[in-house]
């Protein structure tokens, strides 16, 4: 206690002004998107039905830095810069000499890192005469943040929800609607991919994402947006880490490791990826972590490989670590993980061994969250609590070396729509949900013919 | 757009030091609770079983200034200060001269403003050797604050959740547990209280107190707490307000008008009491609004009067504005609203005419929360949404009088808890509750025998 702060907080001035764009840092040559029919490379014709020029740009764009407009630096001001607190409560009950440091994206409305990309996807579509932006989402976050975005642009937003979460989670559908979003259960009858499905009542991202697509494909003033994996989404997160940048410079202390957890990689990209660039620029000697859930174990147990982004293939093929674009991960809490493949450039990264890549099991991560809630008061989202797991396991590692290392992770977002998951967790219902071998190779046996990757 | 300041920060160097106790500012002679058994002023005798002394002193003090412990500051320091937002996107919407500020309780790990108290209490009691606190509580909100506090001291909690509560809203009950604390449902047969209530199965405020009280009263370690009404619990809240005068500086202007929602009064008296001394002492001409639902309507159609803090008649007399100790509120989604009186300090400065009361329609208090959020990002909780609707009001009559008028209001919580309200607003099936005439008057006859109050 005393004179030594807690939180480290910037001023909205200090808002970055710039994105951090990764792409050209990378070693080695970028491996391009390809077309699903010829096998080409995917370039910008294939992408224009659905994004923006200016979004398309960013995607394979050459420029480290990609600036910021005013106009979304605006909305990032209404909680933006979020704070960098460290979690001294956290040290003590770890009997741990690690200094914990966590930046927390929670304060943003919608609860999570999600609207520091929809704000700028929203502004971009905006620019270019868009009216409507179509997407999907499974638990709700995703969904909310465009629907956000999209209001604070005077756009519409329309949202396909999993039907199971369009049953079972009517808040998150709530939060859509006050923002003037609107929400469909998909499958619906509004579109020839639902229809198809009908089935399926109880729905699946891809073919919520199939809907989406088909929405904003077949109408002029109508785009699709996703949330993660693709570079123009871990770009528009790099805000995260810029600040913590800063941040970390007040706090006097530079991190020996930065944790966050993966499902698509954008929270991961957005911490992790302006101090990946100094240690490929300056030799920092920075570790990563990538903490995904152990039932969708796609960096530990995937294969690095062109595959489709979507489940019934109508995107461009991107080379990923993945699981084969037909494995349906077990319906663990954290929706926000429970994804097939990964950013290529996250992939690309723990394939050079530049970050590393480590499961982790349901119970031991809400374990982790709620004695994580219980020093530092706020309740982890489902899919942070994954990074807080590996955050314990690095402060014992600084433990047993009697080392005072620095560890820096990313809070992406509270559990306040999430508590069902925690009530599951106390009455002992959660599952560790293991993949066999023989299922995992299984669902990579849908992989598609294309160039196999070194 | 630009330089101007969206957010007014301070460090939490600059969190205050000391609550703000209006008690010795108030106009005219204090009037004393009562023993309901001798008529006789309520001393520390009256309370010494269910409160400590550092808390009893608190609730009678002459001191204008109650020095805050630094174990008490150092767990503000989690979240507070919290921020003091223009907001300027409202203002646009509005199309008013106004200059709109809130301040933002929400960022609290509860939501809500309701653990800069529960903190509080935990410290006293705690200090006195109290090993446990017991509470009520209806929708959540201060039932999940104060087990976040007594977790943050390494005290037990225990909570009597009103029975229909319990049922509809797992998910505070979650929290509750995530933070350590244990929940009954109430009626419970863990009490003579509860089990003689059996038969209201779905429970009420009234039954849940009445548990609380007699578990705390029958346990010499175990304590009982409350999260509003009383003279320490508002005067715990002045950090908000003392919070505020500091922004406002930074902001270069100082409000007109100061709003909040009044249930009990605790989160109004948080941000107003602190500008209400500098217009006693100094002479300021800001305006006071304390905005209630109109279907409970205790400032603006109560009866100033002594009257029980609660259901069954236990606790004390209290000078205050009441609608009767036997009124029933009807169920509107404002749960932390739905209080049959009003703090006996709050009662007396709405008396003297230097608070002004406006009651407000549930549907229109949900109108203004969406165009709210839909301007700001946060929703609110249908708490404040009555002060927002207010704002609103008092910005027209700006725009009206043509005048560049400073509102400043507190939007006490968020509604991430309260989704289901705004689901059932968003489909039309919010009613309007107007009390008859003849209800109120019914309700008054449970006043009890006790001096009349000028």
């Amino acid at each position: 206690m005393g004179a030594d702060p807690v939180k480290y907080q910037l001023d909205e001035s200090q808002i970055p002004t710039a994105w951090v764009n990764l792409l050209p840092d990378l070693p080695g040559e970028p491996l391009p998107p390809l077309n699903p029919q010829t096998g080409d490379p995917a370039g910008p014709p294939d992408l224009t039905p659905i994004f923006p020029m200016g979004l398309i740009e960013q995607e394979v764009s050459a420029e480290p830095e990609i600036p910021i407009p005013e106009e979304v630096r605006d909305i990032y001001r209404l909680w933006r810069p979020t704070p960098l607190i460290r979690a001294r409560r956290l040290e003590r009950e770890l009997d741990t000499p690690a200094h914990i440091y966590f930046k927390y994206e929670g304060t943003s409305p919608a609860g999570s890192h999600k609207p520091n990309t929809a704000v700028a996807q929203a502004y971009f579509n905006r620019e270019e005469g868009v009216r409507k932006l179509v997407t999907e989402t499974g638990a709700g976050q995703w969904g909310s943040a465009l629907a956000l975005a999209t209001r604070l642009f005077g756009m519409e937003c329309e949202v396909f929800m999993v039907g199971v979460s369009y049953d079972q989670k009517p808040y998150r559908r709530a939060m859509i609607e006050t923002w003037g979003g609107t929400v469909h259960r998909s499958p619906s009858d509004l579109t020839e991919a639902g229809r198809s499905q009908a089935e399926h009542a109880s729905g699946s991202l891809g073919i919520a994402i199939s809907e989406a697509v088909e929405v904003a494909a077949g109408s002029e003033d109508t785009n699709y947006s996703l949330g993660s994996v693709l570079n123009h989404v871990c770009l528009h997160q790099t805000v995260i880490g810029q600040e913590c940048i800063e941040q970390m410079g007040l706090a006097g202390e530079s991190p020996h490791v930065v944790i966050g957890c993966v499902g698509g990689g954008s929270n991961f990209a957005g911490i992790a990826y302006p101090f990946l660039r100094q240690r490929l620029r300056e030799g920092t000697q920075t570790r990563f972590i990538a903490a995904e859930p152990a039932a969708c174990p796609t960096l530990t147990r995937g294969r690095y490989a062109y595959d489709f982004g979507d489940t019934v293939g109508m995107t461009p093929l991107m080379p990923m670590y993945t699981l084969g674009h037909d494995f349906v991960p077990p319906p663990v809490h954290a929706g926000g993980l429970r994804y097939h493949g990964d950013a290529p450039s996250l992939s690309a990264l723990v394939k050079e061994g530049l970050v590393e890549a480590k499961a982790i099991a349901q119970t031991a991560a809400f374990e982790a969250a709620v004695r994580f809630a219980r020093c530092e008061g706020i309740i982890p989202g489902p899919e942070p609590a994954h990074a807080i797991r590996a955050v314990f396991d690095e402060a014992e590692a600084a433990k047993q070396a009697g080392e005072e290392r620095v560890i820096l992770f990313n809070l992406s977002g509270h559990g306040h729509f999430d508590m069902s998951a925690y009530t599951a967790y106390f009455a002992g219902e959660l599952e560790d949900l293991e993949m066999p071998d023989e299922e995992l190779a299984a669902a990579l046996e849908s992989l598609p013919e294309a160039p196999a990757l070194a």
